[in-house]
């Protein structure tokens, strides 16, 4: 392992670069937020320990992490001293979220906490106030929360601090992202993927990841893997990274910061000068980025034993050191003993303020890591400018004809937002965009790439903004950490593996809830899913593949941060994604097939359609504005054909049932508007679906959720839904729609089951529908395809004489 | 980068170990495989290719993965060669298992195809159908599935081919599993952390990994990160894992198979030579494991160019390399002239077999890999041998009374079964063992280590079969692993962080159900989650920490291989955990809380209701086997408890009301008997409910979920349920209650506006409950805890007049 010589560039004396004055102040700082840290984990009154401090002082439920803390501190207080010396724009992800008391320390000491909370003054009232709401009722979580001013990252879950501090530093070329890294995380999936982010930064145009590696040695009841392999093993493994790692070690305070100082200054060095050759004329290398590999003690300054067990150290100071120092004088003795070791009277002035030899170690300004307007990416945030997607429709001569894909659609139209947003803009996707028919913004731009590259390389460059890894991990991670700096994006991904981050979905949804809550956090671009590739066309890929249960998992979430659409077709995608890149402060899911498919509605049609989120189509209906015998619902672009299939196959045999073809582009249109401010009225809902008449619906997903999203509704028990039912293989598409029963055949089944007048007279045509199905399952299983007359099916209209008169959108009358 | 010398152990004259016949040998044995393996992508006709090509012999849809396959080949050839030489026991698992065609071809050289699938015989009429089947209807899947023999793997996803190597590799001394890994699935978190599986590798008690890293370069559309990094990085990577990484690169048959071949024996020379000295007396270090780094060209052995465009070598060989070859007679002669060059006339003999020399190169019966009973571990599954779980009861005296932390319980008895099953059996956590409160464990095993160890550490060592790694993802791989290969698991999990292996419990469900369907395989043990640190109880984790949808997550897979459970207590949880260590070919999801909690049956109840699985307790019931007024139903712990106290409350103020208490332990009880095999009949679940009386149903999860299930109920309209409705942070127990409407006070609220009899008289009470809410509030955001009658609160009864006289398991009169 290397370590910077601390001697090397010291002071006459001083052993390192810190002169004696510097590390005095480095010092206090520090203790400063350690004392400011203990004091939020335990205390509830006499926070300057003016007093001798006695049991009602401590609060009644001790809930915090204190062993990950000073570490968090002790590289905030030396970051702040490289800020001001060299003027530098630092963005502090903390992966150990989990020490949240550190940075609301570091907050408060420097003013920040005050300003957007001024409840919490910077004196001896605002300090109690700061120590009693720690991890308190009605107070502030344990973690680093959005309500902690300074992060865009929770930490809670573990594993995405260096992805986020990628996602951070891309387009960001004058920011240095310092990354603390727990050792705990780093044995995560997701963290040792992200090492590799360095393979996809551009020194010229993006900004600076500087991961530090804390090695303190223990999780919550074990120690960790990285801590305990040989040093020359776990400098390999950092190079293989392609990192350049210096170690700083040690637990005797005044040599590590001597170390930590000229290390920071070392690799804030090399940072620079990389950075400069780049932007000055590359000279082709990828660079080797420096990191920080931080050892240093568990719990470090916290009571070395407690009741015969070490303490410091050791994983027993992961929480909460010892837990009985409201009822136990001894426990209180220790935190006393321990909160006095601090000498906070040399800290805090008579108001309880900090002294100014630490109000003076900070920036000023939105150079404080607590202020960064890059860790409130809303204030930087710029509409993109949007070409207009009208530019990108298809015609549509005839509703259900054609032979578009509408991703690659789409992909056009993506590629005129990229070249109008060029530093502010990117798409993400785990080695897919072009699978998923997007290739079209490599027109205009590449995709990233610093690693080797060979003469007939597709698209790779530095530089480019098609960010692809196969990890789903790392791209969510990467856009995340883009979209909470202010920036905006677009994740495409298989529908089946999109579960892979479900996790992580459920973090970046639990932010934007809490961060609607807190007025000083504004509003970020939301998080945009494409879906495709999915459940019904994995015609190659079978049953791994197929899981279209990603809808189920991000509903759970708070409607004010959800949106699913389901476009039927190329223009309706276009509209919805061009709404979805307007928003802010949701997770929009988008799911849309990428096989050449039928086209349903023109431009016009189409943004009237998505406006409503759902309607009638009046040209595929025959109700005539009458009441229907049966309402045939799609939501998706299968089920949607299928379901105008089954339509055009009874309105053929029955001319005069008068069915009525609603189609949902807004899933969420289906709650009720209790639960989702998209949701309709039941006046509206009851209006589409009548009281009382059968409603087959065709789902893209599992059927359930539509009864989920229903049961309220007045006509919900005759609702029959059908969708996937986990049932796959490798096999035809119509096939798929069979084995689910989901086919035209079967939702024509259903209608004649469903509706009185026809369960008399249409046996007969029910088993016609049934030998139609056998007579198909017998075919694929000879030829291998469908047969030829599902292949080619359009819609041909269906002229009974109840077809309404209506236009594509025909309104239902009330 | 090592290399090993070929020529330092060659036959003279031959550059390397294989003489000139054992070279024929091998490559012939290639050549075949690879033949069979671009016959079944591409051929439904002339398989031998007897006759020239013609259009109506080509599939018309063609739907395979091509890239990897001949690496699998390569290996699979090399493999039989060393297995043969050594008499050895591999299991081979494959991480890109896309290339389903290489191991299926294998299976049939080896004859084992042919044994399971008698239809698919050894001979040309065989062949055609192994071809056809191929991706086809009614046929095959093209990934390596669960109905390819030799497989534990699918590998669709990608990412978890290492991690469950290791799970295969625990306690199977005897065993190499050789796994190849695509440098695809190499950029995946799951992967990437799944190399420091070598800390848990125990050389004494555990069998081999052997990872074999396949640069083949590229994915579907991208180079990969590992194939474009210098050699020294990627050696100091993998060094860094802690293996010791031999290189074979090339693109010349010839040299390749030398190199190939002298590896592989001076790696199992290695592995031999590793675990005499481990098994003859530990030296204590840990070991450095061999692995292989293979440098082949992607698609090797397939056509160089197509169209002007480099095939062989390139991302373009991924899938299908050229499509058109029914349409088009260029594309055809190119598909021709590929299949020919492998010499298919000399391979097979005049019936379509393999020829001697091919089946002579693999070994014999269960020695084949596509034999392996390790690969089809139902076959070597034997029993826990089980302790009486009654053993670990705990005594209930009177029921709703005690603090009890269910999952300490469940701990004694995870010891017992521990020490009776101490091959077989192992507990996985990631880092949360002693936390969710299974320590006990630690009485007679210790956690898995062949790290560092230091004096102080705690039941840290090699051989401990507690497998703990703060990654769910490498934690779930294991687990898995293990499970296929026919041993016995239970993972505990923090309930909101299990969704970090959401996509990969969906894949181990569909190989479940699929496995289910296929008569060869036999039944493994279930997959066994306990969920604790749960939703109710995150007093100092908060929101981020919050998340009760893995359940939603598990019910969308079939019902035939899901089971829920959410037993209220500890010795419901015992019973519940027997039940599930005893069950095969589940994915079983046990939440239960580890904090200090009411009790409510003694162990002979617990049985009884746990076998019912729903039930009425009739002790705080006082409908007397009336119709009740109100129906109050409880899943889950806390909202068990929460129910009872509204119980109590109103059976205070009205002590006529006749409230019937079910408790629901398996979920799926809710279900019909038609969705799910649990389910209750109508009848059934009207005698518990009613056909007209509301319920009120406090649930553990998202409150939808009992809406879902319950939706097709007479009853349904009158189901009101309470749940977590993502409302949380960091605050005490019940404060977690109040923020999400399931606590007391809102429940009997729920029931004064629902019971027609008491809207009138309980408008005061109701003010009365509003009260003690707002009351709450103000004490817990003062007191940092709840109020003292809260967290003091036990059932004492509600000896009213309608107090039913029957036991706790109190049947409904139907």
């Amino acid at each position: 392992m290397v370590t910077v010589d601390a001697g090397a560039a010291q002071d006459a004396g001083t052993g390192g670069p810190l002169g004696p004055a510097e590390l005095e102040r480095i010092h206090a700082w520090w203790r400063a937020a350690n004392y400011l840290s203990v004091g939020q984990i335990y205390l509830m009154g006499n926070p300057l320990l003016r007093e001798p401090l006695r049991s009602e002082h401590v609060k009644p439920r001790l809930l915090g992490h204190w062993g990950t803390t000073p570490g968090l501190n002790l590289v905030y207080a030396h970051l702040n001293r490289v800020i001001a010396a060299r003027d530098l724009d630092v963005l502090y992800v903390m992966g150990p979220g989990h020490g949240g008391p550190g940075p609301v320390a570091a907050a408060w000491l420097e003013g920040t906490y005050s300003e957007v909370y001024p409840e919490v003054s910077r004196d001896a009232a605002g300090m109690a106030r700061l120590f009693t709401q720690f991890s308190f009722p009605g107070g502030i979580p344990s973690h680093v929360a959005p309500e902690t001013p300074g992060s865009v990252h929770e930490g809670g879950e573990l594993g995405y601090a260096l992805s986020h501090a990628f996602g951070a530093a891309f387009d960001n070329p004058g920011l240095v992202v310092a990354a603390v890294i727990g050792d705990g995380e780093a044995e995560t999936g997701p963290l040792a993927a992200a090492w590799h982010g360095n393979k996809f930064l551009d020194p010229r145009q993006d900004g600076a990841v500087l991961p530090i590696l804390h090695l303190n040695g223990y999780k919550i009841a074990n120690p960790t893997v990285l801590a305990r392999i040989p040093a020359d093993e776990l400098d390999a493994l950092l190079r293989g990274y392609g990192w350049a790692p210096y170690v700083v070690e040690g637990s005797d305070p005044a040599l590590v910061h001597q170390s930590l100082a000229a290390t920071l200054d070392h690799c804030l060095d090399e940072i620079a000068a990389i950075q400069r050759r780049a932007r000055e004329g590359d000279d082709g290398e990828r660079p080797r980025w420096p990191m920080i590999v931080l050892r240093s003690p568990k719990g470090w300054t916290g009571p070395v034993e407690v009741d015969g067990h070490r303490v410091e150290g050791s994983w027993r100071s992961h929480q909460v050191p010892f837990s009985n120092a409201r009822g136990d004088d001894g426990h209180r003795r220790v935190l006393e003993e321990w909160l006095r070791s601090y000498r906070p009277e040399e800290l805090f002035d008579s108001d309880g303020a900090p002294v100014p030899a630490i109000r003076d170690l900070h920036p000023a300004g939105s150079r404080r890591m607590s202020a960064s307007p890059h860790a409130n990416g809303g204030v930087l945030l710029r509409p993109l400018r949007l070409p207009d997607f009208r530019d990108s429709a298809v015609p549509v001569t005839e509703p259900g004809t054609g032979a578009v894909e509408a991703t690659r659609v789409l992909g056009t139209f993506l590629r005129d937002v990229m070249r109008e947003n060029m530093q502010t803009f990117r798409v993400f996707s785990p080695d897919e965009n072009d699978s998923n028919r997007l290739g079209a913004v490599l027109e205009v731009t590449d995709r990233a790439w610093t690693a080797q590259r060979y003469p007939d390389d597709d698209h790779l460059a530095p530089g480019g903004r098609v960010m692809e890894i196969l990890s789903e991990h790392t791209c969510q991670g990467w856009l995340e950490g883009y979209l909470l700096t202010g920036r905006h994006g677009f994740f495409s991904c298989y529908e089946a593996f999109v579960h892979v981050v479900d996790s992580m979905v459920n973090q970046h949804a639990k932010w934007l809830k809490t961060t609607n809550g807190i007025p000083w956090r504004r509003p970020i671009a939301s998080l945009n899913y494409l879906l495709t590739s999915h459940v019904w066309r994995q015609d190659h890929n079978g049953f791994s593949h197929q899981d279209p249960g990603f809808i189920d998992h991000v509903v759970n979430k708070k409607a004010e941060v959800v949106r699913v659409y389901l476009p039927p077709d190329a223009n309706t995608l276009l509209s919805v994604a061009d709404h979805c890149l307007r928003s802010r402060q949701y997770v929009n899911v988008i799911v849309a097939g990428k096989q050449p498919a039928l086209q349903y509605l023109g431009i016009d049609d189409a943004v009237e359609h998505c406006t409503k989120g759902i309607g009638i189509w009046g040209w595929a209906s025959s109700d005539g504005g009458r009441e229907p015998d049966v309402v045939m619902a799609c939501a998706g672009d299968v089920p949607t054909m299928e379901t105008l299939a089954a339509v055009q196959i009874l309105r053929g045999w029955f001319p005069d049932l008068a069915v009525r073809v609603v189609n949902v582009v807004d899933l969420m249109r289906l709650q009720d508007d209790r639960s989702h401010p998209h949701g309709l009225s039941d006046r509206e809902f009851d209006s589409l679906f009548t009281v009382d008449r059968p409603v087959v619906f065709a789902f893209h997903g599992y059927p359930w959720l539509i009864h989920r999203l229903t049961y309220r509704r007045t006509n919900h028990r005759n609702v029959h839904v059908r969708g996937y039912v986990e049932e796959g293989t490798t096999t035809t598409p119509f096939d798929m729609c069979v084995l689910n029963g989901i086919d035209r055949y079967d939702l024509a089944i259903d209608v004649i089951d469903r509706v009185p007048r026809l369960q008399a007279v249409g046996a007969h045509h029910r088993d016609r529908l049934r030998d139609q199905v056998i007579e198909h399952r017998r075919y694929v299983r000879t030829h291998g395809e469908d047969l030829p007359e599902i292949r080619d099916w359009q819609w041909s209209g269906a002229a009974g004489p109840g077809t309404s008169g209506g236009g594509p959108l025909h309104e239902p009358e009330a």
